[in-house]
């Protein structure tokens, strides 16, 4: 059983928070956010410890392990933080926000011993953790294609979008994580930005986006973007190979399907937002997070993994904004 | 070519012409119907030859085969008429309203050398045919359980329903001579009646129906009948076998699919009827009839099989009128 | 929280242990079974409280409520012992093996004024209930035709089925409930039974029937049971009204397609068996027993569910016996 | 009845045979090919004359229009002379292989009075005008997101390939179109090339490409392109927009699926190639030409159409060259 303590009382910490609470394996020891009531509010759903001093958790010896859910500029002082008093770390994406804080960072982060994993969920979503296994078995040969269509239900208010670093750091960073699982490492990126939305434009933010990667075996991935999705939370991948494709669909609640004189096999929409529809990746994260810890072994997706993906955010940005590819 | 003359005017022999008309290897000779000028009109169509003397067709030395859309009733004399004038026939189903007339008939029936085939269409639809063929193929195993759903877009006049011979006989002979199709003879029929349609109650029929029969290997076979669906015409089957299921699922005229916020994966109704539905099958029928013809084979489904799916039909009616298990 | 005990350490026990052990809203307070240590077994995977004393169940005062999943034959004896103590009840299926053992115990059953709740799973399946519900609210208009297919993916030892009460008692039970959840009370039953297993032939029992179910109003149910399928637990549902057609397909564990040069959009096997397939129907079936108990309100399914349920068994029992129509 | 010749005996040419011959309102008079004996066997499988005297064709009285499926050097020089002769023109795609071509000959192509038509047979595929006309009724909002997925079952030869003008004027020009019938005129293009096949490597072109397009409006289109695809003939929409998405799905010959222990619902391969996908594309193309010039309308796809989709081609030939972004 490990005791975990969770930093961040937000959105995101919620999700780990039910994610820890019921898992067979971890104890959901403690939750810290330094404002108002949040820590406390949260922790009472799940019987937990709460503090405002999120110094505090990394001196509190019955804690073994650190879920860092706190806004993105604090996400390298408290990795460090937990790090160095020993506890394992499963962090949230991106890293930073600017590859600056990374490179300050980079001797730290260097010597990092302790396991640390970041929170690109989605390699753990078993439809898309199963298609990448049978791409790996070579079900389909050699892959030459991923398409990955990954669109939100709906776009967050302006104010977040403005500290969020942008589309590509804030929600791409899933998406070029997953391009980055199938492909390895990119060396080519050309983004074009859209604007549908008035106040995200106003933000100086995209509100969707087509982004293009390249590999050096000439691999590419097409990462189709939206904040926003009137059917739902729109999660799709596809993998082309030599000998065959593989598709992961969209997931509902139910399997009923409608047919009347307008229409057949109609579904409803998809689960509507993270917290359901990843539900089983971020139970999965967890567990091959402890897998790892009680395993000796380095857990994945690592600190490289988590530089890598914030370095294409920063090269789609460029991309957009010059209009240029840029090459890596 | 093959010339070919249509006796009827009415809807099936409308399909029969169209199908004749586009064939490669067929000439629409010669339409023939006693009524008004439904034969010139028809006719007029497709630049056949037309009359009223429908004895005329078997004499017409430009007539090689003949196929036969009259009224039920007079199936069996024009059947007999043409081959004995030496005509290849297609016969339109039912065979007869009643086995009576067939049992009247049978010596001369029995006695028609020149190929004679039924029109039980849908053996040849190209879905229906492959899952017969992979079920003849052993891609299921041994057959168990055969499901044939089976529902009309919308119902009949109570005009037509009256002379119809009822439902078993009208509608789900087709249904009757699939069940065969995989299971060979029946031994026992159970059927059960419904009423939903007050018009077609009052003629004294059922307008929906589901059919238990079973072989004598104990493969039992649901027919589900309904003379009205929503969304257009309803016809699938599925075979369940010892290794495996293969189903065969409605056709619709595009593949689109609507995704918004009330419903996903939404496509548009199923193809209206039969003309649309089975074309393919109506032109793999005929050419079928005209393999056989210049094979010098004998021609599927036949006699044999015209009689036994009226058997059926007749038993299903028994059935219902005695709330009883008919054994054959 | 609601303390629950299990009654019985078999299959089922195990599935309503994990089940209670994982709701928010009960303690898996204790389990009894008398054979060995399969309670301790299973109380030591839940940290829960074990004996093989089953009557010291009713006595003891920290537990609220029991879940009977002992064999069969100790259904009632068990439901009236607990009742009689004042605790709730949720009793699986089937009530009895023999109406004659509910006959004897009508008087002590009809008083019975604690929640009994009989487990008939399936009506909280998310699929069912939604479609269930959406027939309710008249999406189809006026039901007609209600189809279940339930297939096992593989038989039970004959051991078993020898004890079994027979297919129906304890495999299509399931489906006369929910013939009974859509059609209400039903008047006539004819079934055929079949025999592809020699093992279970010999020990009596067929091992797939075809049931066919008419309700007072005409509306048809049938049932399509086979103890085996290639695919997985095949559990699906269609219900066919006057104005459309709602299904409800079955459940894989990843939406993943695999395309190539023999198949296209081919996906998984079904998810394998009842505790896989209805997890959630037994989480939601939990959470409604725990609602009503809390809430005051009679839970559904009750005892004249149970009742009726076993009497369809009986009379498709009797049918296959008799080749005849049973009328209730 | 319309008169039409084929120029061009080869495999576009006998599409368009087939065609003609079997469509009701037309009529297959010439088949015109310089090389050996081709055009009198295609002629003879039809019915129709033959010549290896191309100019023959243009003054021929007989003949009314004339579909140009000659090598790509000739279409312009075909194209004219039959225009100049008075004949309606069905050109093949592209127009031609090199833009300097269509300059040199821009000022007798505007002069060009008689109904004139190219042949990007996909805008009349049911499915995709279906999708288009869905789209245009406002049936998911504005269009903000397309993607076109369109791959050949298997390569050309390289033979081929050399002579062809690349991936982007022989194969993408359809997608190109497409893109253009959704999104109008296009303002930047990027493309990425891709090898996988080393004989078309050597011929200097790309086998597969991943393409980037955005309007004025920042609709952004992307093509997904290979000569290869397993699975056969792989040609799929999806639009996304405001208030939904409409998705158009490959094309199988049956609705047959299989379920058995290793997979489930899987579905045969699609159909294999074009004559067969776009069957029913190239009859309504030709429906539509055929109602243009009876109703005295120009028809469309134009010669506008035609050029821009060549420079869309160009200016992705371009991008690949240079590795950047193309403004148009």
């Amino acid at each position: 059983m490990l005791n975990i303590a969770v930093i961040g009382a937000g959105r995101i910490g919620h999700v780990h928070a039910k994610t820890i609470a019921s898992h067979p394996d971890a104890k959901l020891a403690l939750i810290a956010d330094p404002f108002g009531d949040a820590a406390e509010k949260l922790a009472a759903e799940y019987g937990a410890a709460h503090t405002t001093d999120v110094d505090s958790v990394f001196t509190d010896e019955g804690v073994d392990a650190v879920v860092i859910g706190s806004p993105t500029p604090l996400h390298i002082p408290h990795l460090l933080a937990a790090a160095k008093a020993g506890k394992a770390v499963l962090c949230e994406k991106p890293i930073a926000l600017d590859m600056k804080d990374v490179e300050a960072a980079q001797a730290e982060l260097d010597a990092v011993e302790v396991p640390v994993m970041f929170g690109f969920n989605r390699r753990f979503d078993p439809s898309f953790a199963t298609l990448h296994q049978a791409v790996a078995d070579g079900k389909i040969g050699n892959l030459e294609t991923l398409l990955i269509i990954s669109r939100d239900p709906s776009a967050p208010p302006a104010e977040y979008v403005k500290v969020s670093g942008g589309i590509f750091r804030d929600m791409t960073i899933h998406d070029f994580d997953m391009a980055r699982f199938f492909l390895g490492d990119i060396t080519e990126v050309y983004a074009v930005g859209q604007n549908f939305n008035p106040a995200i434009k106003e933000a100086g933010d995209s509100d969707a986006a087509v982004v293009t990667l390249k590999n050096a075996d000439g691999v590419v991935a097409t990462i189709i973007n939206n904040r926003h999705c009137a059917s739902g939370y729109d999660q799709r991948l596809e993998a082309q190979g030599a000998t065959g494709t593989l598709n992961a669909d969209n997931i509902r609640a139910t399997t009923v399907r409608l047919n009347n004189d307008q229409l057949t096999d109609a579904a409803e929409p998809y689960l509507d937002f993270f917290l359901q529809r990843y539900a089983d990746a971020y139970r999965l994260e967890l567990t091959s997070f402890i897998d790892a810890i009680n395993g000796g072994t380095k857990p994945l997706p690592g600190i490289k993994d988590a530089i890598e993906a914030l370095r294409l955010a920063e090269a789609a940005t460029e991309s957009v904004a010059t209009g240029k590819v840029v090459h890596l």
